[in-house]
């Protein structure tokens, strides 16, 4: 297989500043075009280092994959040294200069005025290099070939703003290494379980596990208590491998069927939305604690208004009276986080929103505003319809992030297993 | 400097099916404890590459830091690769047992017949190792020592799962590395700049970059519209070093000042949250297409309780009209992205939610719904109070999430904008 590593510069990724989200996307889309992503470098704005990075990654990989540090700023200092890496002089590119303008008069709708030497200098490339014009931003991409013991190795440098480096990577990179390169076959198959530890299902399916062919792999991802179990195939017959990998996937949904929540590689409210547009009905929330995040979540998916409706989001007990038509008395003897509230804020989001299906949560979502009898992470979540509402108590016990997410599925959880045994 | 290199282990890494956060949030602990992170490493599960990772990295970092793979499951293989790195045989470790054992029954509230053989073995360590105890899970964490080329160099490995990770860094790792090694002196001050370019900066700031002294350096992380400006000064002499990042960053905020959102590292609305608490008012939101995503931004904040209030997340017609009253009519003539439903429904959220001041939003987010004079990407913005109400029409130009999250932070600097100016 051609092997890849990925190396992205800044110091913002050495002090934590900023989460590496490029590297994923990067080794999704490698992945996906049949390259194998071996190791994943991060390293600071730092020339010694870079060049360290360079030097080592390219021993081993066939694509040596780069973002960040190409940036109009002091720190950014990745073009000058690679051009100087790679032996060559900075050049004007003319299609570059003329994309920098292009962008600053027609989409970002500003004078040429606005223009300064450092814009203009985004036009400049290594003579050795092969530029990848940027549709999305003015730092041009750039492609250098190295030979190492008589092997081309490919060198692409992407800008570090992940918009402008997605776009770059899915309109050109991938196609033209595609071109370069023969690819292997690689596909992978995920389902999503929910109710069970990660060692029970290694128990459950070790003789699964141990009886699969040497090409097919399986991971487990636990991820907020609801685990993503992963089957992928590598091989260079994609027909053979597609067949061989749906036979094992089949028996592996037969084996954890109990637990499965969906047989895609999606999240869980993109499970949920799915049921709910094949039932052909729609769906509500009211959302104490979870602050709007359950609402969030769905309406990220795209089409979510075919099955969602909306959220009162009910964070004051003023909120809880009048948008949702909460008792006084119910709300000052029980409190918001009880049994009462939560059913009666369902009650009246269904009778407020016009939706066959509603969630309600309340609870304390820390790191304040617990009580000895409700401490930080009790949680009341109520999924139900216009005949019948269904309310259970969680107790959580995490931070105000995860009591957050936590709640959330729960939520969606409890609201999916109501639909299907509504049947 | 003590130098450091973070080593995470996964094939989900690898293959972009998690984004890592791990690496950001031990980068964060290390560079505040005083430690310099060096390089990030990401491999798979594979003992080859591992061992690669590990001989690589002590070759110039002090302290290796590793997480992942210390799960039950079959692809989880870094303790029996460490105990064979080191020299040692697995022994089992009473505490860690005794620990399996205290999670299952007393936290997971769940019966002895619960506990299988795998997760008994989670008591099991390499004896060539200091345990350290895992508080919030069953896989302990190993600390190991090794002489490379006269010095001493220490490996830590801690579990993937990001919160047990976190508590062990910050309880465990972090002390016993500041009683191993002296640890210099690293300061960060932040600024958030909002509604100018990273080029435009740079410009403005040359002479000031300039002119810093060799232990302070300056960086640009623009985000979604917006850039971080960051001073990090490093040094020996903690006061000497505070005493001069204060005074430069002082400069940098005076020069800076009629973009400056705020002067600590902290996200948007945080900053809109303490004007609000401040000047001791409350918001609510009515949002269409941001789904709740402003509420639940706002709502993650510890205490948010305290500034706001709620929101309608008025996501179909249905729920405009009966939550907000927006007019049927003025939907069906202007359509719901138009500036007199997005004044309607901040009218309705501060009629119906009794808060001083709203965010109304309504916009077409993508990647379908767009309209020849209504693009993918416009979005109307009503922020003001019961006596003043302000409009604005944007056109952004990205994909749906980029989208939502435009809106949101655009819609709250707005706000904080229309509070500043009613002073």
């Amino acid at each position: 297989m051609i092997n890849a590593s990925i190396i992205t510069i800044g110091d913002e990724l050495l002090i934590g500043q900023v989460i590496d989200t490029n590297s994923s996307f990067i080794a999704q889309e490698m992945n996906k075009a049949g390259f194998a992503v071996v190791r994943r470098v991060a390293v600071g704005d730092d020339k010694d280092q870079i060049k360290k990075a360079l030097d080592d990654e390219k021993q081993s990989a066939d694509i040596i994959l780069i973002t960040g540090g190409l940036g109009p700023t002091a720190d950014d200092i990745t073009k000058p040294l690679l051009c100087e890496y790679f032996g060559g002089k900075m050049i004007v590119n003319e299609a570059a200069l003329a994309n920098v303008e292009h962008l600053f008069l027609n989409v970002f709708k500003r004078p040429a005025s606005a223009i300064t030497e450092r814009n203009l200098k985004q036009g400049e490339v290594p003579d050795v290099c092969t530029v990848i014009q940027n549709k999305r931003g003015t730092a041009p991409g750039m492609m250098f070939t190295q030979n190492i013991n008589g092997k081309e190795k490919i060198f692409v440098s992407m800008p570090g703003v992940p918009h402008e480096m997605m776009g770059m990577m899915k309109d050109d990179v991938i196609p033209v290494l595609l071109k370069k390169f023969t690819a292997a076959h690689i596909a992978h198959r995920t389902l999503l379980a929910a109710g069970v530890g990660e060692s029970f299902l290694a128990d459950l399916l070790k003789d699964f596990e141990e009886a699969l062919p040497a090409n097919i792999k399986m991971a487990y991802l636990p991820s907020y208590g609801m685990v993503r179990l992963r089957l992928t195939a590598t091989g260079n017959d994609a027909a053979a491998n597609n067949i061989l990998l749906d036979e094992k996937f089949s028996i592996l949904q037969k084996l954890v069927k109990e637990y499965m929540v969906t047989n895609e590689d999606e999240p869980l409210e993109k499970a949920l939305g799915k049921l709910l547009l094949q039932k052909k009905k729609t769906m509500c929330t009211a959302e104490s604690c979870t602050g709007g995040y359950i609402a969030h979540l769905i309406t990220a998916i795209p089409g979510a208004s075919a099955f969602y409706d909306g959220s009162v989001v009910s964070y004051s007990y003023g909120a809880k009276k009048d948008l949702l038509q909460v008792d006084k008395n119910i709300l000052e003897t029980k409190g918001a986080v009880s049994e009462e509230v939560v059913k009666q804020m369902a009650a009246g989001a269904l009778k407020n929103i016009s939706s066959d299906y509603t969630i309600a949560v309340s609870g304390i979502m820390g790191p304040d505003g617990g009580m000895p009898d409700k401490p930080v992470g009790t949680v009341w979540i109520c999924v139900g319809d216009k005949g019948n509402l269904h309310a259970q108590k969680f107790q959580f016990r995490f931070d105000r992030e995860r009591n957050i997410r936590f709640t959330a599925l729960n939520a969606m959880l409890m609201l999916r297993k109501f639909i299907l045994n509504a049947e």
